[in-house]
């Protein structure tokens, strides 16, 4: 399997393709040419030939793509049959709608603890997953094998957290807190979600139809 | 300003540019190179001006560009000048978390009323937003301006309430319920937040480090 250089555009589309054949399966859709899914998902065919092409042969040319062996295929790309383990830290309301509605498996994660430091909450379960004090966060990170933290805390404490973060070893951060969180060390893995990159889209569209 | 045939590439690299540009106004910079830009965000300098040449000249070829006046023409291409009128329906743990904490205004969108079923939050305020009963939904519509809904209900409701939106006039929709949302109405302009794209991005980039 090819996989050198393959480009930002490109990684960002296979989620994309993953979800999309997920889509399929669910219908029962049991084949599925390029052009077809090209059109489900408002992409030309040549491009997803052209992106599929970065990681080997999937189709046969003229026959279209079994949709459950490609879903499997991308989702083996994407490590969702690596069972990453995960832990959250802040819980408040938007770490809490991440834990009761998220479905973390269907990625491929297990949220195996979450943080915070409201008494309220702290030795309570959310979905199944227990709360602990910050204050315990180093000594669990010591002895436990973390491969993702999920941040939803306030910004203001969010560059100094990752950075204590990754000096305990944690590699990879996903991130609520609209810090753009950058880390000089290629082996830290960080993927920021800005909502207001997605509002400002929409707002562009709307104001350019 | 030629604006025509903009790919989605440089349009969803826009919000991307006025954030790291409002960066550097908090932080007082005067002036940046299209290099140094291009360091900062991770993309060439060639492709910042190729991107800004879309939209006209805005730099001045050797002396970098003026961060205030790029932030603000950027600014007003994406629309955070045009005061969109928002509401918000699903006042759940990630509604509530977005009239929290998200920052509507600094996109240039007010959030005028949120609208839910739980009579426990039904008539209360948060941050500010009025949150009434989704039976008073089609009537508020009807009276005020709505440019966009925010949709943060459960994904088995979303594609019924989308279109019943759309009948009633709606030609925006934020939506965080994870179900692809379409519509036929080349009038519609839809933004699809999909949480598990971004995580599965990241399983990518640590599988294939």
């Amino acid at each position: 399997m090819k996989k050198q250089n393959i480009s930002d555009a490109v990684i960002r589309r296979l989620p994309r393709y993953y979800r999309h054949l997920n889509d399929l399966c669910n219908k029962g859709v049991i084949r599925i040419s390029s052009h077809s899914l090209g059109v489900k998902m408002g992409i030309t065919a040549s491009q997803i030939r052209q992106d599929f092409s970065c990681f080997g042969e999937f189709g046969q040319q003229g026959y279209g793509y079994n949709v459950e062996e490609l879903r499997s295929e991308i989702g083996h790309i994407l490590g969702v049959d690596q069972s990453h383990h995960l832990i959250m830290i802040g819980v408040g309301n938007l770490g809490h709608a991440l834990l009761q509605n998220f479905r973390f498996s269907q990625c491929g994660f297990t949220v195996d603890a979450a943080f915070d430091i409201a008494p309220s909450i702290i030795g309570t379960d959310i979905n199944g997953v227990h709360i602990y004090h910050m204050d315990e966060l180093e000594d669990y990170i010591r002895a436990h094998k973390v491969d993702v933290v999920s941040l939803t805390v306030p910004k203001s404490i969010a560059q100094d957290l990752a950075d204590r973060l990754t000096a305990l070893g944690i590699r990879g951060f996903w991130n609520f807190t609209n810090l753009e969180l950058v880390s000089s060390n290629p082996e830290v893995k960080i993927e920021n979600i800005h909502f207001s990159d997605s509002l400002l889209t929409l707002s562009y569209r709307i104001v350019n139809p």
